[in-house]
């Protein structure tokens, strides 16, 4: 395909014409192969923007992407492998609470987990606060973990979905990145591309997400799930409330202490109701013949693998094969603790109202927890306490959360920025709800 | 500005918020010297073309990219100096009358003229239809020129509004050509940096015409007029048809020796009635101190310039001062002829209903006439006679249009294109108006 050709395609979709199937294939192989300019193709990202695609077109995209690189073949792997990804929270330590659970239920997990960037943290570098912990395991380590186990993370492995790379590199500097079409395609050509048999959905929703509005997230739900069944998998999403941080820990190991305490029976409410609705529905999907378990059979087995400590001996097993040391998790005192720590306190009688919840990641950002660029180094220990929900009533003087950061800088620094994000009014508002819908 | 600073400036606009007169500055100024990459600024370039830009903002980039290379001082020359640009037709040959007309009555001609490419003619072709004619006069020549003759028609000398090409040929390969504020601004541009004091426009409409629908023709002009406005400089748009050639004549010397026709007081009157038109408000506009001539008193001093011999005499002048052989203005049958020529004859009664104008210019262009590329070679005398007009009565066998070209193959290939573009049918419409609306 030549510029001439292609142009005439991005006049097509700035008209609002729906592609074919070859064209959007044709750009895809033309891109990656370079015969097809950035020009071109930011020009194409914003009429798709303003444009839209159809599920038919969205499907071949995301297809054409997963195909630009490597497909993991997870087949050696017996049973229904079912996938679970977040599009992003704070406080998100559910993978490590959900995938002991349904290993635990005899469902295989063989997943590969992501870094955090920008405000959100990313379940491999929470993993790796476990002091001896290797994401970075062979092919054959990996199978072998899984099939003793039945469960392995692990970072990504191969070139999978390279089209996504070049196109989110290029979205990124175009003001093109935020597009519910775009994104769909972005997250599931990563997730056809990692294998799985089915895959289930986090799509977050609220202050704290990539997509803010419920009715741009129920959208994201539906395009990604239309696009699972475009391409013959069957994928749920689970649209779960990120109003607030999930729990009360934001940072590394702050967050492993605290799924540990949730595997153990204890820890925060609400990371444990979003974790076995996430459970429920990869055991409906994937346990057995994936057809005879409902969702809330699936949650119920779900909570009864966390109550009996059966989750938790997962857990156990997965770090020890993976080379963490496990008196860390049985001791979590033993975590390295931040060494300036400092609470913020409420400056006014009332009840909260809201939270900028990005900023709170935000402020974890600056406390040491997070990573500015790809590059930089991530401080385990460093982190928030968040010590109050939206909903509650506070005193002044109140503890609202607690920061820890390496240096005396980065502690006043976070202080600041988090003390911003929290909302109080005279008006009690209602608990909010955590799983707001189901899109199949 | 670094890209960081840029991919900002892209979500406003993406957002449809105007952007502030410095963004826009230090948007073209960075894109000129190379510290916007093309991939950002053809993102910008869509998303302008779905949010467009409000008066002020257009004015601005207008002027930005004026400012963007060397603006022509006419100052040298006395008087009021009227420019006249027409957005483009086929078998427009007014320059060749209506600058002589307006010289004639004593207001300045200086111009910059342009040559053809893809389906309409340029001035500068035509011009070099005729023996000796020179469009290349140095800066001294041109003033001169002006003093001795009041009129001068030559190519572009300086280096005029080079964003504006830096930006079309981004625009050309990646489907933002057809956006009326870009099209506006890059008009303008040119015709700023020109250095004239006034503006008139000739917004063709129709099917031989950049934009064909007469709401966009209208808001091409409404966006040129306020640009005009803005920059300080008076500036009218006559808005004139072209769903069918204007005359009979499209091709080079075709064009002269018919312009040549209008000038002894002859030819075809669809001709004559769009030069009087553009003529009388160049007048209006230049004559005198520019505020004493109503546009109807300017087409009548043209009218006089023409019917007297007054402004056939000008054109004279002006091609015996560039080096023209002013036997052939004086003897048309002198000009070249295509060796090979044959007619289009009617296939069936009716009256003539509507022709694609493009596509003649299409037909013109394979016959010899035009310009595939920049560097291809014209063929003076190839080209076509159109024998009827949209309305005119037709009987079977009666002659279309007369096409000549250098080839067998070229005559062919461009009778074979004309035919498609002349539909019959058996109702007869009204003949059309020629100007169809003023804009100021």
């Amino acid at each position: 395909m030549g510029k001439e050709r292609f142009v005439d395609i991005i006049h097509k979709k700035r008209l609002g014409q729906p592609l074919t199937g070859s064209e959007i294939r044709q750009m895809i192989a033309d891109y990656v192969a370079g015969e097809i300019p950035d020009y071109q193709m930011s020009a194409m990202l914003m009429a798709i923007c303003f444009q839209g695609m159809n599920d038919e077109e969205l499907t071949t995209l995301t297809l054409a992407m997963r195909d630009s690189g490597d497909v993991v073949d997870l087949s050696p792997i017996e049973g229904i492998k079912v996938d679970k990804h977040s599009t992003g929270g704070v406080g998100d330590k559910t993978t490590l609470i959900v995938g002991p659970v349904v290993a635990a239920c005899g469902v295989p997990v063989a997943k590969m987990s992501g870094r955090g960037l920008g405000f959100t943290g990313g379940t491999l570098d929470k993993l790796e606060s476990i002091p001896g912990f290797r994401v970075g395991l062979t092919g054959e380590e990996f199978f072998r973990a899984v099939k003793d186990n039945g469960i392995s993370v692990i970072g990504q492995t191969g070139n999978l979905a390279p089209a996504d790379k070049l196109l989110y590199a290029l979205r990124d500097v175009t003001s093109t990145v935020d597009s519910i079409p775009l994104i769909a395609a972005s997250i599931m050509s990563k997730k056809l591309a990692a294998g799985s048999d089915k895959i289930v959905l986090d799509v977050t929703t609220g202050s704290g997400a990539f997509i803010k509005d419920i009715e741009g997230s129920k959208e994201l739900a539906r395009r990604m799930t239309a696009i699972g069944k475009g391409a013959g998998k069957e994928t749920v999403a689970v649209l779960t409330s990120m109003e607030e941080p999930l729990g009360e820990a934001v940072g590394n190991n702050l967050e492993v202490i605290e799924a540990v305490k949730v595997l153990q029976g204890g820890g925060p409410e609400d990371v444990k109701e979003v974790c076995l609705a996430l459970a429920g529905m990869m055991l409906s999907l994937g346990y057995g013949d994936g057809q005879s378990l409902s969702y809330e059979e699936g949650r119920q087995m779900a909570e009864k693998a966390l109550v009996s400590g059966q989750a938790y001996e997962k857990f156990k097993a997965m770090v020890q094969t993976q080379g963490g040391d496990v008196n860390f998790i049985e001791n979590p005192d033993k975590f390295a603790k931040a060494a300036f720590s400092d609470t913020l306190t409420a400056w006014e009688d009332g009840y909260i109202t809201s939270m900028n919840t990005e900023g709170i990641g935000v402020a974890a950002g600056l406390l040491g927890a997070g990573r500015e660029t790809k590059e930089s180094e991530i401080d385990f220990s460093a982190g928030i306490q968040m010590k109050k929900k939206i909903g509650d009533a506070v005193k002044k003087g109140d503890v609202l959360a607690v920061c820890h950061a390496g240096t005396e800088e980065k502690l006043q620094q976070g202080l600041t920025y988090l003390r911003d994000c929290i909302l109080f009014s005279s008006k009690k508002l209602e608990p909010l709800k955590l799983v707001v819908d189901i899109v199949r």
